[in-house]
């Protein structure tokens, strides 16, 4: 038998483990994945890939566990500037103390940018290639995002008051749709609504939101119940929970991405599941903000689509999805007292192909599979941290480190090789962070 | 004037910062340490330690931290070697199914040496210098950590039933004693009982250890309130909760180093603080069992010290103190409701001189003080992770991975360098870990 000739690709990645996540729980030993222009085309034994294909770029990763890139499905990446500002302080003190002013005094198009690129590069260094972002001035962010190939949903604010970025409502929705429009049909970077939170944004604006993003098929990103005094805070205006009131305002539904759902009925998780809502999990900033707990468990178990956010470096500190990660499935054990709940497999589609779902990218990110866009990372193992290996997805939730991601891809261009950013100048970020380090605190 | 002639001493350290944990919540900026057989013999500025000292060894360390080597007040580190072997299952089918059959096959000499020096790599890389050990076989545990020179409280195992350390009640005791003489005036190699916990050791056994701890003047460490069921299962046996028992029998005291303490009632916190008993902290083994929530910020509100474990790696599944101290952190704000709850200047000393105080130890470890033993740890700090730079201590505590660790001496000995371990191959570390993982996944 006549053996075919190879077939060019631009990428052959080899892997010792290559973790899918779809199909769900299993680990490709010795497997290879070929990718070309931007999408995996085939996975596979390395045996058969070396005969079948002739790469134009071969990476051998011996000792490495190769994951879809890592959705940060909730962030607010221009905060980074802010990381560790002030801490161990009550939300209200910590909000109108020290984040507003901040905000307040240099927040602009130069601060986003800034604060972006610096977590650009966090999160490449961590494995993660999408953000769900949520902040001002998103058509900076954006184009920070576009130069450096870095894949986002960029956040459309709506707020019932004013900011640096819009000082009406229609100066929010008209601002809100030209960015939209900027960047309509851009391969990396698309759009949602991001109303603040049921308690900042009127009835008015939801119903324009609902009515807009309809039309312009995007989804709508929201903080809500995230603490009990908001829930009651609600309750006590309109006697109803913020829950009805979304659900009144023909909010829940498929394209809602609730983010925080620290205070949950069994009917409203019924309901979240009914809708096809996702709920984004974002356990260390409840934690850090003592917000409450989500009952990320019981979600899951009702069928929910649970992602996993970091929220932003000012409530965090850091942009860490492996750790975030790790705390989602430590903490759901405890909250639901059950040491089976949330296991690896599934914390680990938590953190990639439900942040894919939530922000409707399902069909182009998530997963290792074909006809998929390759956004990839590649984990070391080797270390002995991570020795004994017995289990690779449980390795990777419990005991691996970012610090162990060695090589990143996004549409399959390397952004990180062996440790270093191949875009960005690390040195020249540590300078500009420094440099924000001074004004702000000068401020 | 004339200056005095420089005094010589064995190692200068400078440092950007030096957090000495006591004073409390002090940072010095640009500072060093001079140390001189094995102490710390002077902490000052930069500019005078210079023109004072002539050090056999200068280290510059321009972007770092210098905090006292962090102490890990509760670990298994011989089960290293079982980290990952079986997760997200229920505690009896984890130990049952998973965990005691392997310890019954391989528990023994070679076992608990090779997993305590995987452990000892694991934590040198991690900054931790000092270790609460629990497990069986001290005689070799012992004699690993001092061919390593790394500082640790060896545990003394009893419990009412065989295992492959001791076969009868007597037998464990005279084993005990056995090994506290081996070790006794070794300059980094102490001794503790280690009761496994109330329900598997008998009031007999209780006494005879309360006697000779008195007697050899050791602490007595102990599991004890881990589960509610744990807590229940004694009320139903013999009316008592375990704590009253344990009162009942003498042992809540100074001595008492009381491990998990997830199920206390007030009083319990009330009579803990009284009696000067130190509760360890193993949050994350807590979360990933299904445990329980520790109280933490109620038991440091009522004065009682605070120290902080990571448990086995075969239940964290890792032996990382930065990353148990962060958990702890988060862990008490929200059990607590309250956002400036148990603070990065508390979580770190909790972290140190806690453990230190927990161990009977705080007279020569725990603090960067003239007098006390050289065990030091250098973090780096200039990675764009920990970029923001506002709070040492915020950023040490909520930012900062293990791996910006790059230099830790123990009793004045450099034991890791430049992120390197000087006196351990890493390589063969990883050989032999792998060698473990085929013997145990065939047993």
């Amino acid at each position: 038998m006549k053996s075919s000739r190879p077939v060019a690709v631009d990428l052959l990645i080899e892997a010792r483990w290559v973790v899918p996540v779809e199909p769900h729980a299993v680990v490709l030993e010795d497997h290879a994945v070929a990718v070309r222009d931007s999408k995996i085309v085939d996975i596979l034994p390395q045996s058969e890939a070396r005969a079948r294909y002739e790469p134009a770029e071969h990476v051998q990763l011996g000792e490495h566990a190769l994951i879809p890139g890592l959705v940060n499905s909730h962030t607010h990446n221009p905060m980074t500037l802010l990381r560790g500002l002030a801490d161990d302080l009550p939300l209200m003190e910590w909000l109108q103390g020290h984040i507003w002013p901040a905000e307040a005094k240099f927040m602009g198009p130069e601060f986003v940018r800034d604060g972006t690129e610096l977590a650009i590069a966090e999160m490449l260094r961590g494995g993660t290639t999408c953000a769900n972002e949520n902040y001002f001035f998103p058509d900076a962010i954006g184009e920070t995002y576009r130069k450096h190939g870095f894949r986002a949903v960029l956040g459309l604010p709506v707020i019932n008051f004013p900011t640096g970025w819009a000082a009406t409502d229609d100066e929010y929705f008209e601002r809100a749709l030209e960015v939209h429009e900027r960047f309509r049909g851009d391969a990396l970077v698309s759009t949602a609504f991001v109303p603040h939170a049921p308690y900042t944004v009127s009835d008015a604006s939801f119903e324009r939101i609902r009515l807009l993003a309809e039309q312009l098929d995007i989804k709508i990103h929201l903080h809500t119940h995230e603490t009990v005094h908001e829930v009651n805070e609600e309750v006590a205006k309109s006697g109803r929970r913020p829950f009805q009131r979304l659900q009144e305002l023909g909010l829940v539904n498929e394209r809602l991405i609730a983010v925080h759902m620290t205070e949950l009925t069994d009917a409203e998780i019924e309901a979240c599941a009914a809708a096809g809502v996702s709920v984004v999990h974002c356990p260390e900033s409840n934690l850090k903000l003592a917000s409450g707990f989500c009952p990320a468990e019981k979600l899951r178990k009702a069928g929910v689509n649970v992602a996993i956010g970091t929220d932003g470096a000012a409530s965090n500190n850091d942009l860490d999805m492996f750790g975030e990660t790790r705390t989602a499935a430590l903490l759901a054990k405890a909250v639901s007292g059950d040491a089976a709940a949330f296991d690896a497999a599934y914390a680990l589609r938590a953190a990639t192909l439900n942040g894919a779902l939530a922000l409707g990218l399902e069909d182009r990110i998530g997963s290792i599979e074909v006809g998929k866009q390759a956004d990839l990372a590649a984990v070391r193992l080797s270390d002995l941290e991570t020795q004994p290996l017995f289990h690779v997805a449980s390795q990777l939730v419990y005991a691996t480190g970012r610090h162990q991601v060695t090589d990143v891809w996004i549409a399959g261009q390397r952004k990180l090789r062996e440790r270093v950013l191949t875009g960005m100048d690390e040195a020249a970020l540590v300078v500009m962070a420094r440099r924000w380090r001074e004004r702000i605190a000068a401020g």
